[in-house]
């Protein structure tokens, strides 16, 4: 296996990242089974400061920065990654511009703000979001965080997996992990694979965003003119090679679901689980919902990234 | 200070329970500063196989069974106390019966059944069901479990706090708990007051269900003639005298609260933190809505002990 990552990196991550984001909850959710037909165990990354899993990531990169001469850094996002930098700036006193599009959950946006960072909207997409802070980043002289092809941003979500890698039973196990620009899919996905090698990584996108997903089936990089979907966090149009190639090592597969397993999926995590998730954290029990006979019986983990939502879309998923 | 607690038994409980149970999350939750007017840390207790804390002390009473020769045992329980015995119990193969009030909370009761206890409901309330339990502990010559008597209910749930004292400044912390029975209040209290005396230690119970913090104001056993209170998991009428005896000593204060502030609270959690709790957990949250200006500015930690809730009511709350 040849890919970017580093196992003995990510090993010392979890020395520089806050234990707050660490050792998150790992349990067996029962109350789910009988829906699934499947044993669950939930991996829950949003009972931290920012709600969500990036701030695993972050803590890496604004460590670097804080020992640097350079303490400004740009970063485009759909939200949960600008909310994470700016809570681990905040806390190294880093000079933080998060670029997002208007269309962007606007808790989200909310949240990035009362952090303290710099938040600029622009007029369309992610992948526009993508090119301004780039932008912003070539003018200023500053760093660029960019989610994904960063190998903070893959180190860090893989520290989640040293987490889960004691768990596993030999029952052809299974875990799930929600797949956007692919920094938590490589990062897991890189870990299991070489520490528990028996474990299946499923990577799991909604249809109306599925870039990734299809340049993985064609193992070469596929763009979309859309991406449509309600998993914000997921929805990008541009894989990137290095992230692609990564990717093509450790997942074993990459499926896409429909955006009504997505809204299902969050409703029987709410009733049944008494769990609130963003829809890029129900991707995994869609995955379940849309393909019922394949993970039968086995023990699944799926990681549950993200709870940043906006109330009056989530009450009517609910 | 002289209670039935001991130090050295709750370090040693953490080498009993199972891991999943302990270093549950505590982190900041900035979302609802701005509503509530202080500082506000979570510590979740919710995200664990029964949704509740209890598994701390069912773990401490279902070692010593197996290690016994007697491996049978019944509790009388609103609900969580059952549910975590029951996966006590079944992890070590123990003959668990649960008696419950059949207008205990549906969801509660299902999962009780599910984790292979013996259920036996009884037509009236809380303690009634205790009366029942202890009948039927009597008869079968078999381990009567005492939610808030029995030390294990209290020292395991002590063990919470063990998980807190790292984390106080010295600007005047407060930690709210739900009390009910007061296993939870004696055993976060004690815990605090021997290792972190500066910290103020503030019980909340609802109006509806007032007898121990009444009783803790009398400095004797006040009984109630009715518990009605959406907050299930403390509705109790008869307070335990040596459980108001330790709960004298440990607990700074106790407050009431209105069931409207409860709904409140409960609104609040799932709209800012991005949390389902049942009502009892969300008691802390309702006091500090109800005397803003006793914790203005303050570092306040509330412990948010259970999410087991019925999704019709819960709807109707949020």
């Amino acid at each position: 296996m040849e890919t970017r990552l580093g196992m003995e990196r990510i090993r010392a991550a979890r020395r520089v990242i806050d234990p707050v984001f660490l050792d998150s909850p790992l349990y067996r959710c029962e109350a789910l089974e009988p829906v699934l037909g499947c044993s669950l165990n939930i991996k829950l990354e949003t009972a931290n400061p920012v709600r969500s899993f990036k701030g695993r990531g972050t803590e890496l990169v604004a460590d670097q920065l804080a020992r640097s001469d350079s303490r400004a850094v740009v970063c485009a996002s759909a939200g949960n990654l600008g909310q994470a930098l700016a809570w681990s700036g905040r806390h190294r006193d880093l000079d933080v511009t998060v670029v997002a599009s208007r269309f962007a959950t606007p808790v989200k946006l909310d949240r990035i703000r009362a952090l303290g960072a710099t938040l600029e909207l622009v007029d369309g997409d992610h992948e526009l979001a993508r090119e301004r802070a780039a932008a912003i980043a070539q003018y200023d002289g500053i760093r660029l965080l960019e989610d994904s092809l960063d190998l903070e941003t893959c180190e860090g979500a893989a520290t989640i997996a040293l987490e889960l890698v004691d768990s596993f039973s030999d029952d052809r196990p299974v875990v799930l992990v929600a797949l956007g620009g692919g920094a938590m899919a490589t990062g897991i996905g890189y870990v299991l694979k070489t520490l528990t090698p028996y474990v299946e990584v499923v990577c799991v996108q909604p249809y109306g965003a599925p870039a990734l997903t299809r340049s993985w089936h064609a193992r070469r990089v596929i763009s979309t003119e859309t991406a449509i979907t309600i998993a914000d966090g997921v929805a990008g149009r541009y894989p990137i090679p290095e992230v692609l190639e990564d990717l093509l090592q450790v997942a074993d597969d990459a499926v896409l679901v429909e955006e009504s397993s997505i809204v299902t999926a969050i409703r029987l995590l709410h009733d049944h689980a008494g769990l609130i998730v963003e829809p890029s954290a129900a991707l995994g029990i869609a995955a379940i919902l849309e393909d019922p006979a394949r993970f039968a019986g086995r023990p699944v983990t799926t990681i549950i990234c993200g709870s940043n939502v906006d109330q009056a879309k989530y009450r009517s998923w609910i």
